[in-house]
Parts: C-alpha cells; sequence; structure tokens
C-alpha cells in the first residue's frame, strides 16, 4: 500500500523557489473565495507516522493561507465534558462552519489506530468504528462539507533518520519525545493497522492522499497542490451542493405494497380506545413519578444519561406529558429542548449538529421537544430541504443514535398518535381557553390539511428508525391520561433496564 | 437583615387554591409573550439556606410555566474546562439567550460566600468579587436582562425542623445530605456573611428579594408573584432597553482641554520614522520567533494562557504581523479570531459574550484580529450603538480584561499605527496586486474619510482602557518590519514577565 511513498520524492530548491509564490497566491486566492462564498466548510485531516511533519506542514499551510479563517485542532487527551459524552462529540463540537477551513491534526482516526496497535481493542470494534467512520464521513460529504485526507509515510529507516535529525535540532528537538522513540517499536504494527484502515476509509467522497513524507519540499508543495486543485473543483462545479454520494434505492415500502390488502400500518393499527379512569389516572401517575424520581437519583444512574424524544400530531399533548415528567424531576437535572427552525449559526454545521450540541453529561436528562425527525417529517411534506436530504437521513439518523447510545446514554422515543377528530375538539377548546390561546396558530390548521401526508412519513419514519438500540415507542394518546402514564411507566421501564 | 422573614409568612390551603390557578394562567401568558418578543432574557437566582426549598419552588416554576422556555442550572463542582477559565467562564457559557428565562440554583454567589463560611478566603478578596459581582450584574441589565434575585431564609430552629421533615418523607430524604446537617452548625456564619453579600449587592438594578422560606404555600406563590409582576412591568415599559443604570458621567476630557495648547495627543506622538532595515530585520524576526517559540513550549507555560488584541487602522499591517507570529508557533496551541458582525445568536446575547467564548485554555494562545474594542471604535463612529453603550463600554471592558487577567492570562493589546499618508500608499498598492486585491474594499475607502473620528476615538480607549493590568502597547507601523519586530518582541517580554 505504501510502496509509491518510498521512492524517494523530492523537490530541489530552484523549483520548490518557482513553484511556491504561485501556488500561495492562488491559494490565497481560493481561501477568500471560499470565504466569500461560505457554502461549504472544509476540512483537512493531517495523519500519518511520528515525524513525518505534520506539525510543520500545518505551520506551512498558516504561512500561506490567511491563518485568520483556518483553525486547527489537536486532540490530546479529551477532556472531562468529552469524555461524558459520544465518541464523536468532540470532533462536532469543532466543525468548521461554512466558509472555513478546519485542519484537524490527528483525527477521528488517531484513538482507533492507536488503540488497534496497541491492542487495547478487539478487532471486531475497529472494525465497527471504522464503518462509523465511513458513515459520518459520508454524511459530511452530504452535508457539503469538502473532506481532505492525508496520510504522511516514512520508511522505518527514514523516520528513524528524521526523528534523530529532529532530536539534533534545538528548534525541533521538544517534538521528540520518548513516546516517539517508543512508537518507532511499533512500526510494523502501525504500518499493519493504517494499511487497513486507509483501505477501508479510502472511499469515492473522501479518499486518502498517501505522501512520502522525508522531504519537506515536496511533503508540502504537493499538499498546498491537492488542497488547491481539490477547493478549485469544488468552486467551479455547477452544482455547489456536495451530494456526491449516491443514496442507495430504498427498499420497496412493504406498507404501501400491502396496504389494499390489509389497509392497517403501525399507525392505524394503535388503538385509541385505551383509557384511563380519573381513579386509576390519581394512582398511577404519582407512582411512576414517584419511581422516576428515585431512579434518576441511584447511583447507577450517575454513570448514565437519557435521551428523550417527542414526537406527535399537533395537539397530541406533547407539552403535558413532558410537564408530568418534569414534576418527577429535579430541575437540576434535565434540560428540556424546543426545536423550531435553525438559528443562521445552526444552519452553517450539518444537519445534525444542532442535537448533537444538547447531548447530556453523566446522569442528566435531555428532552428533545421535536427532534432531529422534523427532516423526515414537516421538513419532507413542507420541502424545506430536497428528497435526496431527507431520504438519506434515515440511515443519517440511525448512526446517531447508534452513537449516543454506545455510550451509556438510553434513547426512548415517543411518538403521541390521536384520532383527526380529537385534533379538532383540541384545536377549538384551544381557541376558547385564554391561557391555551397561543399554542394554537394558522400552521397548525395548515397542518392539520396534511394529516394523510404526515400519516405516510410517520409510518415509513417507523419503519425506518425503529432499531434495536432506539425503537419507537407508539403512544395511544387519545385519553391524555393513559398517554402520560404510559409514557412515565416507559421510561422507568427502560432506565431499570439499563441499570441492570 | 432577615428580621421580616421571620414572622411566621403563611399561606392558607384554602386561600393557595382560589390564588393559584389564577396565577399560572398570567406566568404562562407572560412568558409566552416574552418568547414572542425575544427583546430581553430573564435570569432568576434561587439562592439561600439549606432546607430552605429552593429545589421545590424551581420545580413549582417549571409546573406553573411552558417548562420548554425555561433552562435550570445548577452549579457542582466546575469542569476541568471551566477550571481553566476565568471564575465567570461558566456562567457566561449558559446565559439565557433573548426571550428565554434561565433559573440559576446557586449561582455565582454560592463560591464567595462558601468560600468566606469556610474562611478559605480573604476578606478583601470577597470584596473584590462582590464588586465585580455588582459590575457583572450591571452590565447585564443594561444588555437587556432582567435579573431577579431571590433568598430563602430560615430561622435556625426552622431549619433544624424543615430537614428533619424532609429526612422523613422517604421522596425528599436524599435532599438532606451529611453535608446539611454539618452546614447547620456554621449557620451563624452564613447569615453574617449572606447579610453582608446581600447588602452589597441589593443594587437599584438587581434588587435582592429575601423569602421566608418555611411555608411552602407562601414562598412559591411570593416567587412566582414577584416573578409575573417584575417581569410584567419590564413588557409594559415603553423603552423595551434594560438601560436603568445611570452611566456615570465621563470625567471631562483631559487631550480635549489641552489639546489647543499642546497639540498632542498619545496618537500624534507616536513617531512613524521608527525604521528597520533588511539586515536588521532579517536578523531580529527569527531571533524573536525563536524565543518565543521556546516559551510558549516551555513547562511554565503549560499554566499560563494569552490573549492578544489587534486593533489599528485599515492597512496598518495587522495581519502581517499576525502571520509573523503564528510562523513561529504550532498551530495546534493558538485559534486566531477574525472579528466580524455579529451573527443572530450573538445578537441575542450581551456584547461581551461572543468573546468570552473564545477564551484560551491553559497553555493556549487566542488572537483576536480586531476585537471588544469595536465598541468605541466602528459602533461608535458608525451609530451601530447608542452613546450610551459604547460610554459604558469602556468600564466594562476594563472589567472584562480584569476578570482573564486574574485567571493567569496574560492580555497583551496592539495598537499599530501608520500616516494618512502611508494608508493611501497601500490601499493603492493592493489594488495593483492580484492577491491582495481581495483586502481592499469601498468600505476601507468611506472609513478613510472618517479618518479624524478615529483618531478621537482611539485617543478615548487609549485613555480608558490602558490599565495597569492589560495596559496597549501603541506600535509604530509606518515600516512593517519594525512593527512585526516589535510586536513579537513585546509578546516575549510580556509572557517571561508572567513567568517570574
Amino acid at each position: 500500500m505504501f510502496e509509491s511513498a518510498e521512492l524517494g520524492h523530492k523537490i530541489d530548491k530552484k523549483v520548490y523557489k518557482q513553484e511556491e509564490p504561485k501556488l500561495r497566491e492562488q491559494l490565497l486566492q481560493i481561501q477568500f473565495k471560499v470565504n466569500q462564498q461560505k457554502k461549504f466548510p472544509v476540512i483537512i485531516l493531517i495523519s500519518g507516522v511520528d515525524g513525518g511533519g505534520k506539525g510543520e506542514t500545518i505551520n506551512q499551510l498558516y504561512e500561506w493561507m490567511d491563518p485568520r479563517y483556518l483553525s486547527t485542532f489537536a486532540f490530546t487527551n479529551p477532556t472531562d465534558e468529552e469524555l461524558e459524552r459520544p465518541f464523536m462529540w468532540r470532533y462536532w463540537r469543532i466543525l468548521p462552519s461554512k466558509g472555513r477551513i478546519g485542519i484537524f491534526s490527528g483525527s477521528w482516526y488517531s484513538i482507533p489506530i492507536s488503540d488497534r496497535v496497541m491492542k487495547v481493542s478487539a478487532k471486531s470494534n475497529f472494525e465497527k468504528r471504522i464503518d462509523a467512520i465511513n458513515r459520518f464521513e459520508r454524511m459530511l460529504v452530504n452535508e457539503d462539507v469538502l473532506i481532505l485526507k492525508f496520510w504522511f509515510h516514512l520508511s522505518k529507516k527514514a523516520q528513524k533518520k528524521r526523528l534523530k535529525k529532529l532530536e539534533k535540532n534545538p528548534l525541533t528537538s521538544w517534538r521528540v519525545t520518548k513516546e516517539s522513540w517508543k512508537r518507532l517499536n511499533t512500526y510494523n504494527e502501525l504500518q499493519i493497522v493504517a494499511a487497513q484502515i486507509l483501505r477501508s476509509t479510502s472511499t469515492p467522497w473522501a479518499p486518502w492522499t498517501i505522501i512520502e513524507a522525508t522531504d519537506d519540499h515536496y511533503r508540502n508543495l504537493t499538499v498546498g497542490k491537492i488542497i488547491k486543485e481539490s477547493i478549485n473543483k469544488r468552486l467551479t462545479k455547477k452544482d455547489t451542493t456536495g451530494n456526491t454520494t449516491a443514496t442507495l434505492p430504498l427498499t420497496p415500502n412493504i406498507r404501501e405494497l400491502t396496504r389494499s390488502v390489509t389497509d392497517i400500518d403501525v399507525i392505524t393499527a394503535i388503538d385509541l380506545n385505551l383509557k384511563l379512569n380519573k381513579n386509576e389516572y390519581r394512582k398511577k401517575l404519582p407512582k411512576y413519578q414517584g419511581e422516576l424520581s428515585e431512579l434518576i437519583r441511584s447511583d447507577k444512574f450517575k454513570k448514565l444519561s437519557v435521551v428523550l424524544v417527542f414526537e406527535g400530531s399537533d395537539a397530541a399533548g406533547k407539552g403535558g406529558a413532558i410537564r408530568r415528567l418534569a414534576a418527577a424531576m429535579d430541575a437540576r437535572q434535565y434540560q428540556i429542548v424546543p426545536v423550531a427552525a435553525p438559528t443562521e449559526d445552526e444552519k452553517a454545521q450539518p444537519y445534525l449538529w444542532r442535537f448533537w450540541k444538547h447531548l447530556p453529561r453523566d446522569g442528566r436528562m435531555t428532552i428533545f421537544d421535536r427532534s432531529w425527525y422534523g427532516r423526515v417529517l414537516v421538513e419532507r411534506i413542507e420541502n424545506f430541504c430536497s428528497q435526496s436530504d431527507w431520504l438519506r437521513a434515515y440511515s443519517e439518523i440511525n448512526d446517531f443514535e447508534e452513537e449516543i447510545a454506545s455510550s451509556h446514554t438510553i434513547i426512548i422515543k415517543f411518538w403521541l398518535q390521536i384520532s383527526q377528530q380529537e385534533q379538532l375538539r383540541r384545536f377549538k377548546e384551544r381557541e376558547k381557553i385564554a391561557f391555551k390561546k397561543f399554542k394554537i396558530t394558522e400552521e397548525d390548521w395548515r397542518n392539520r390539511k396534511k394529516w394523510d401526508q404526515y400519516h405516510q412519513a410517520v409510518c415509513d419514519m417507523i419503519e425506518r428508525t425503529s432499531t434495536q438500540l432506539a425503537p419507537w415507542t407508539l403512544v395511544e394518546a387519545e385519553d391524555k391520561k393513559y398517554a402520560r402514564v404510559k409514557i412515565l411507566k416507559t421510561i422507568c421501564e427502560k432506565i431499570k433496564q439499563a441499570m441492570k
């Protein structure tokens, strides 16, 4: 794999002096355009062996380009705030926004590689991580990000030579630590692991470029030129969106195919007659509230966290259910995130960015009142995004939830269903009662007309995103009392299960 | 001080049942308006003795209002990311934006109070912190925030009684820890310290309300009513800005008074003839770059951080100086923050919020290319803010920098000065050179016409914000080489000084 990067590529001083000023000018111009247009962010990953000159190249890029619109991130030990969130959280929190260039020294590759070299993680975990990386990068590219990945390679001999050279120079000796020499011993292991991960993550949408790293001029100039050309290509592309990856065709919609026969689907199958009478409600509500209250105060909960998703038709009772739930907890333990239209800053980032922001620390809960499912519901129906955007959202959402679930976070998703008649009754009631009036808007009446479209979208959503890790709980919400108790009970059960 | 909060205030069940539904409706309506208008945020501080029912009242507020637009923050031990920043960073990062209500359980008061009760901090520190709190809250109010501060009081006897009651009830027993009982022993000390801090921070713009906390109905209803009335008052105020605090009249401008006599000011006094020839430059630039490079890699630097501010006339050479500086460092150690117009999210927060965000961790540097001084320069001249806004900015900026400096952060501020003729020459040059063209815009030419106004604004800025902790360094920038070397040299000196 690395053969072509051991051929002794070199650029002599004279050629470099000729080429460098031209490249610099072009890079500056291109960077300026990216910043003016604010249509896509650029992520440059610089990885490779110790002594390969990652730092030097990054600093060279800073000299060539306008450093004010560059950001560089190095990933040393995660902070405690990072440790308490899913693996990818620390990368999401520093994604460059549209118009900016972010350079990642090391990245989401570093930990999987070093864990594998040191045999800390099993092969199956390693492979799982590779899959997750591929999906993550595909999502980024689909969200308009331009990703450039560089791997700096040195032969074992060349690495030794470079480390020695760096050590001798007082200006660079600090770069060579005991660890650098130690890692020379695991050179072969690293080559094997690196080859494997590079091969598996060199995708059409985010391919790796392997760079022979022995000669500074060659390495810097090559990286600079590739950056220039890649950005330029992107800038001149007519369609500025990044949708270069084919969205896989959806499997034929079983519901559609069988509908004429059975006329039943997950939504119509919901039994809206389920009810609780006042007495049962008065007994059961405080029972589960008390249970929840105790569960989240237990020591075991300190190592868990909970993400709740509330979706449902308008007036299905999400707010009321959330209030009953909130009443059982200490306000200092949870946050409620009402999801509305994205802000300017949020629009300059991939779709899921604004949800990553709110993921809870250990021992905490985040309640999403509406959620990332907006993309496959309202955004799909109102054409707020393209068809390919909402089509790929299903698998991106599944990836997202898998990532969350893998860090001791319980995901519980509720869909609250009411009948069309009941919705009408509640709308009218809201218009009558003074302090409920503000809850009903023109938009609600408009949405109501699209009942069938929503029905279809909800069925698709449940079919495609009810996974083992994060299944949907369908809530019969025709009777508010029944719905509230079912929601509380479900949450208690899921937490208890996770504590086992 | 707490006498009136030991009178045995009570509200009986019947009255409560009459009053509560009305209050709830009013609170909901008011909260809805706040959220619709998005004109100001509300901060509710709930403090007081253990067992005073802080949690209960907060949960009651959640039941009364729409919890989706409430956020509650409890402050336990700071995270490592918080510990490496100035004391107030953790509060700035969670300030509610306009239209939202943030409830702070404990707050910037908790640590000063407990440190003083435990005698961890000296009296002088305590008093300094009180001053800082007053200035912080005044700034918030000036930035349109509505602050409501509640102190829940219990007599010693009442506290003991309440703790016992809470302990007996299985649903609340978890609230009573060993620490709660321990703190009962320091009851008297707490009363003394609390009385002192409440007296000193009960300002016209953010007064304390002391609430007798023995009776749940009384406590909750009183807090609810005060919140309702305060927000209502604010909503119906014609002038919706929060400028309730008089901006102190500025001391007569000495420069103005003496100008006719001396015709000299800090700017005209700058010697623009200072130069470096090529040879000196080629020797000195790498010398100081090398020195800086070593300084920031030293162990001592790991406990420091640096904030650099670059201000100057257009084309004064800020960008070039920053690049020379950047070349001396590892891109992984610093961030450059170019300051432009605020985004939507930033506008929903106090002015300084967007700068707090970027404060460096230990061992790191943030370089601000333009900065918070925009308020007293461009915003003042272009009338982007009101006169009272930029007038109060001087002291707010001084407070901000004091706060930064007090957490092992070195602040170095550069003003780069060139002559009007030199600016013209550089503008013309930029228009000629292809890769510099993008640097010159219509706006630059417009700004140039306001040379005298900027001159005045810069003089005012330097007079009022060159403090001992964060003095301005005036840079003779007519000769770029001289300026770059002076900047690097100054940074090296200041870091060395701080390391002593």
